[in-house]
Parts: structure tokens; C-alpha cells; sequence
């Protein structure tokens, strides 16, 4: 199996602080952008052995697709990519925010962008939704980041890679149910950042609370 | 100001632990039920000073009126005591679920049941939504619950006094913005029921993780 991950979008700040965990814990990762040049510009940046290309070409090279791109360029970007992800995992990571009204809970009329990419993908993807509630710049700093990572997909081996790759970063991957359950951590982000605005937190972020015995 | 706060559908589950919690924090706080006869039973069993009546008296009687019914008989029960709460605080506490999918986001055309609960109640009482996420069987127990309250409402000063109620029974009580937020928090339910199930826990909920500094 190609262990390979794409960072798509992986010049942003999600997507960076993302490539640098990842390829920190080992993992072999490439940042995608629009342009070869800004992904392998941040590549070079980052260190830890990764590499940049062009969104297209990094979700050709990798069998994990990491989407990290803002809901106006979901559709768009996951356009570009669809030729190269036919039977691999793509972890959508889309939080349905509307500038300016950030704090407020939009979501789409699809019910949630997990569902938005579904849409575009198709059933030929093995579709998984999470990284919806992490801050991105506590994320990027060697941290202890206070935050779960809830996991979504129909697919459930897919979503148990994923849930392994948030703990392979220092996060606790949670199986969250159905890639519809996505709107409830896509919604989530919305009051997180009021939550920061109001109560003037740098990053808040959820947890889980009660036992969790191994997931069965 | 009248402060005796009144729970419609106090017989169930999330209804009698509010009642019982509120009540011995020193509340006054009266039971509705169907029937007068089931809420002074239960009234009669939870103890500290409670007293029961039909949901139409308690809504009539209280200043605070918080409702704790199934998704199902949200809609009946909102209307019949709409009558009675003009001006009032009312605390919709309903979580949409639709059995059998329990486990499953489904959240209704309005996008909340926040919503639908002001589509019913109009524009004359103030709307506050919270106590999606507590486990109401530890609610019930004096433990510590370890889960947030989440509270949601467009009329700031009944939003403060909502959760103010959660820090009074023990809980942290949490702005988490407008009224239309609380979809977060009532998708988050379904979530927490799938990890109850398939991570073995006795009651998951919810914290936000941070540094909290005064609401602001």
C-alpha cells in the first residue's frame, strides 16, 4: 500500500502544521499547492524530508489525501485532485465557515462539507472527515495540543487509518460515526471561535470526557 | 422577577435530574408533567421542597421555564405553553433525535431544534438553548458530571442567566453564541451516543479545553 501522504492546500496554516506533524512522526508527506514553487518554497521551510508539487501531482503520488483548503475553494480544489484519488483515502478537513460571519453555525444546505465533497468525489473514494476543531497555529508549535480529533466515514478501516494518524501526531483520533456526523465538528469550529473572541482563548479546542475503552 | 423556574417534561430522564440538582442548589423549582399527578410524584420522590403540576401550570407559575422533552412532543408540548411563558425565559433543551438512528446527525429543515422551538414560540419569550451533552442518569448522581454546558440564545442577559443555572447545579456553563449555534451542540449528542456504544463508556460528554478568561 502506498503509505504516502498529500497535503493538498498544505501552504496554508492547517495544512502546513499538519505536513510538519506528520512528517516529524515519520510519516512520508507532500505538501500540495496551487503553484510547484510556493509548495516546495514551504516544503523547504518545513524540513523533515518534505516535499512540494503542484495539488494535482501530490494527490497523484500519495495513497492519504489530506484536503486543507477553505470552504470557497472545496469544490474547486477537490475537482483537481478527483483523476488522481480513485480508491484512495481522502480525509476532508473543510470547517463550512462564511466570512464574515464566522462565529455563527452556517452549514451548507448539503448538511455539512464532509457531504459537499461526497458529492464531488463520488462513491469511487474512500472519504473520511476530520482536523475539523484543532487550532492550526497550536497545532504547528511542538506542543501538547488540548484537543480531540473527531474522525467520520462510512468507511470504517479508512477512518481507523485516520484516527491513527491523529495519534501519530500527539492527538486522540476518536471515531466519530457516519461521514454525515461531520456537521456536528464542522459546526463545532464556529463556536470555538466565539468561544476564543469572548472569553479570549488562544485556540480553544474539545475533549471527549468519560472512559473510552478500546473502540470494538 | 419571578425565579421559580419551572421543567416541562420533569418525569423524564434529563427533566427530574435538572429538578432534582436545581432544587437542592436552593432553587425553586416545580415539576411539569402531563398530569398533575405524575409530577407530584415525582416531585414527591426527588424531595427538597419540589412541587408538581400540570406542564401548563408550571409554565404559568414559573419565571424560568425550561423544557426537557423528546424531539417528538417537542412541537405539542412548545405550544401548549406557549400561553404562558410571554416574556419569559425558556430553555429548550431538545436534542433531535430520531430513533432508530440515534447515533446518526439528522438535524431538521429548520437546522436546529433551537429553531423549530422559535418557530413555535415566536418572538415574545427569550429563546435560550442548552444541556444537550449532559448524561442525564450522572446528572442524576451526586458526582462530578464532566461535561460542559454549551448555552446558546440571540438575548444576551437570558443566555447569562442560563448559565448561570449550569454553574449553579455544578456544571460550567458556556457562551457558545446565537441561537442558530445550537445545532453544534444538538449533532454533538448523536456523536457522544455512537462513542458511548462503541467505546464502552458510561455517559461521554463534552469540555472545552483552554484558558477561559471572564465572558466578555
Amino acid at each position: 500500500m502506498n503509505t504516502t501522504i498529500a497535503i493538498i492546500g498544505g501552504t496554508g496554516n492547517l495544512g502546513s502544521a499538519l505536513a510538519w506533524r506528520l512528517a516529524r512522526a515519520g510519516k512520508d508527506v507532500v505538501i500540495g499547492s496551487r503553484t510547484a514553487q510556493s509548495a516546495a518554497d514551504k516544503a523547504a521551510e518545513l524540513g523533515h524530508g518534505l516535499r512540494g508539487m503542484t495539488n494535482a501531482d501530490a494527490a497523484a503520488a500519495a495513497g492519504i489525501v489530506m484536503v486543507t483548503v477553505p470552504f470557497v475553494a472545496q469544490a474547486q480544489t477537490l475537482a483537481e485532485i478527483a483523476p488522481h484519488v480513485a480508491g484512495k483515502i481522502v480525509v476532508d478537513t473543510t470547517v463550512p465557515l462564511m466570512p464574515p460571519k464566522v462565529m455563527r453555525v452556517q452549514l451548507p444546505a448539503e448538511g455539512s462539507a464532509a457531504a459537499c465533497a461526497a458529492a464531488v468525489l463520488g462513491d469511487g473514494v474512500r472519504l473520511v472527515s476530520g482536523f475539523h476543531n484543532v487550532a492550526a497555529h497550536k497545532l504547528a508549535q511542538d506542543i501538547d495540543v488540548a484537543c480531540d480529533i473527531l474522525v467520520f466515514g462510512d468507511d470504517k478501516a479508512a477512518r481507523a487509518e485516520v484516527v491513527a494518524l491523529a495519534d501519530a501526531i500527539g492527538l486522540r483520533g476518536i471515531h466519530a460515526g457516519a461521514l454525515v456526523n461531520a456537521a456536528a465538528a464542522e459546526a463545532m469550529t464556529s463556536l470555538l471561535i466565539f468561544i476564543n473572541k469572548n472569553y479570549r482563548v488562544d485556540g480553544a479546542g474539545i475533549r471527549i470526557t468519560g472512559e473510552l475503552q478500546p473502540f470494538a
